[in-house]
Parts: structure tokens; sequence; C-alpha cells
């Protein structure tokens, strides 16, 4: 069995969400079962890039994982794309024999039974904004496949009021999931430059909002690795 | 009984540590027993602002965290200075009753029973930088006061290498506890602007060398309210 990887590349640190700041390497599969709007990861969403999409063993993706943490073990993101399409009990099998810890980050779209097998599961259902559509039946099957062991947190990126909305009706649905909101980033193009103050100003929007509501479910956090390195691939 | 409150400000969100994006209200004590050199919060801690720290009773200052909340649970962070020279039993009592939750952050050099009734306890023991010399002994009668209740993590500003290795050292002191780094903000003029990409220069260069020395255990992150707010207080 091959699995399609679009990049492997770290250590950095998570940009995001519940693990940010920890020194994270990354496994970005190829594929996926969405098509946002805005999606900043098109090289590995996009069939147009299938030719990028490298097949490599488990014990290829795990080995070079290995190579690029020194052997020291540390948190392995699976994202994507959607890494839920494809099985990665595998190479979460040989990552825990080493010690090393597994998180993966989907939309919710697929179950999967390793899901079981992971240490924490971000579910990161799309908003309106997106284009796409969440079905909500497969994303509780998602955590009725994720069972008691990972730690399971939601994320939502919102770009509008109507977003925001969306993200709180659906922090109700799921009142014992921790909620992180972050601002979206509109800019996708690889080539174009972040301008850090117009990132800075969507997540004071954000926070405002939220203070002024008097929500105080969610965390707000910026995707602080589109600070520190824009949309460059491979930090 | 009353307390000496520098200021008592928010909601906004935690720009540090542990709790970094969580809706937050701030009370920010008078009073410290350190004088690091970088401090960025002078106005809590040298005498000469003493005439700025308003006497309050633990009523009043719950009925102000209660006031800017709207009566909605949040958590309230007791900050300084050094929070810890004075009895916060009392506030604490007040807010659970009401369903908020308590952080301290402090850098351990005065243990209080009220620790073992808080959610979060942030102990940032001083580097070299500073000019101030942790007194382990103190420290370690912080954790003992603290007990089991708490959730409790390591704190530490890293300004250079010596600074660098010194939190190494820290940290294989107390490897059960979490490890948060912050790079140093040099700035302390409230009324001088950061330069938002020398912030973000200096979250690269820590990024940088725990990545380069396989050093997987703290995790880093940036002061987000300086690159949100900058120096300015009250937020």
């Amino acid at each position: 069995m091959t699995l399609r990887i679009a990049e492997i590349f770290g250590p950095t640190i998570q940009g995001e969400g519940a693990l940010i700041g920890e020194p994270t390497v990354f496994v970005r599969t190829g594929g996926c079962d969405y098509r946002c709007s805005w999606c900043d990861s098109l090289h590995a969403v996009d069939s147009a890039y299938r030719h990028e999409w490298k097949p490599m063993t488990p014990k290829a993706v795990w080995n070079e994982v290995r190579h690029l943490s020194g052997g020291r073990p540390l948190t392995v993101s699976l994202s994507g794309g959607n890494p839920a399409i494809q099985d990665f009990a595998p190479v979460i099998a040989l990552g825990h024999t080493e010690g090393y810890r597994f998180a993966c980050e989907t939309q919710g779209s697929i179950a999967k039974p390793w899901f079981a097998d992971l240490d924490t599961l971000v579910l990161s259902p799309k908003p309106p904004s997106s284009g796409e559509a969440v079905d909500w039946d497969a994303f509780d099957a998602c955590l009725k496949a994720a069972g008691d062991r990972p730690q399971v947190v939601l994320k939502i990126v919102v770009f509008d009021k109507t977003d925001y909305a969306w993200a709180k009706a659906a922090s109700e649905r799921y009142p014992g999931l921790p909620l992180y909101l972050q601002p979206g980033n509109p800019e996708v193009d690889p080539e174009t430059p972040i301008e850090t103050q117009d990132s800075l100003d969507r997540m004071l929007w954000l926070v405002d909002k939220v203070t002024r509501d008097r929500w105080f479910t969610p965390r707000i956090l910026p995707q602080l690795h589109v600070l520190l390195w824009g949309n460059k691939r491979g930090v």
C-alpha cells in the first residue's frame, strides 16, 4: 500500500489552533474531497498538482519523519488536503512505538478507524464562505470514530459576520469540544507577499467581535506561520 | 483588608503562554519583589507609580471583573507586579462561586496557600538577562503550595543565547512541567511604537534555534498582544 504525499517538512512550529507553537513535522497528503473557495493548500488539493504527489509506503513516510526530527520524538501533524481519505494507521503505529505523538487536521467529512489512535484530532468544519456545506452526520461519525483517546478540538476559520454566526451555532452543537477561532487569510497565492498588518487587522476584528459579544467560549488565535513566513511552503 | 491594584482591564485575549488566545480579564496588582532589567510593566512594579495603585477590597475587585465581563464566566488572570505578594484567596472564592476560572502569573519567588485554589499557575522564572537570580527553594515552595488542582506550567522569556541555555537547564529541573518559551521584548516604553517585523524576527530566531537543536520540549509562542497592540496599556 502507498500513500499520496504532497510534502513532508519540518521540524517547524505548529502555527494554528490547540497546538500552536508546538514543534512539529508536517505530513501533508495529496487529495481532498472539498474545494474551499479560499483554500491555501491547493497544491495538496487540486488534482492538477497530482504529478507532484509522491507515492510513499508508510515505512518511507515514517523514515522521512524520523530523519527530519533526528530521531527525537515530537508531534507529527497529518494534514492535507484531507488526510482522512487515506489510511494512516501504519504510520501512526510506527511512530507511537518510538514515542512520537500524532495530530490530524481534517474537515470532518470522512471518518476513519485510525482516528482512535491519534493523540489530537482537530476537526475544522468549513463555514459558509468556503462554498462547502458540512454533512453533520459525517462529522458526528468522525467524533464517534475518534472515541476517548485523542484530545478532540474544533477549529473554525472566520472570514466575515456570516461565518462568525455559523461558528457560534456549530459551537453550540458541540459544547463539550474546545473551540479555536482564527481569522481567514484571503491571500492564497504563495507568490504574493502577505501584508502583516492586514493579517493583524483581521485578528483584531475577530478579537473585538468576540469580546464585545461577551462570547468567552472560543480561543482566538492567528495563523502564526502566515505572520512569520507568509504563504511560503515548507515551513 | 484591601489589595493594591494597578489596573483591571478586559475582556481581551491572553497574549502569551499556555492560555494564549483565551478571553481574559486581567487584574494587575501593584508591587514586585523583582526589578527585571527589561520589565514591561514598571507601572505595576516601581513604587514611583504607587500613587496610581488603587486600594480595593476583594469584593470591589470582584465587582469590577464581573462588570467588565458582563457577568459571563471567563478566565481571570492575576498578574503584576508579583500578585503573590498579596492575598487573592477571597477574590478567587468569589469568582469560583460564579463559575469563573483563575490563572496567576508569577516568577515563583513567593509561595501562597491560595495557589492551590487556582485553575492555572504560570511560573515564569527569570533568566540571566533579567539581572535577577532565581531562588529555587522558593520556587519549589510555589510548586508545593499549588498542589494538584491547578495546571502548572513554566514560561521563560529568552533574550539571548545565555537565556536559552538557562531555559534548557531550568526545564531539565522540572521535566513534568509543560514549558513555554517566548522571545523577549526589549522595547519597554509604552510610548515607543513596536516594530512588528522586529518582534517577528526575534520569534524566528527562537524557532530556528529550538528546531535546529532538535529540542522539542518547549512550545514557542510570541507575545501576541505586543504584535496586536504594541506596548499599549489596557488591552
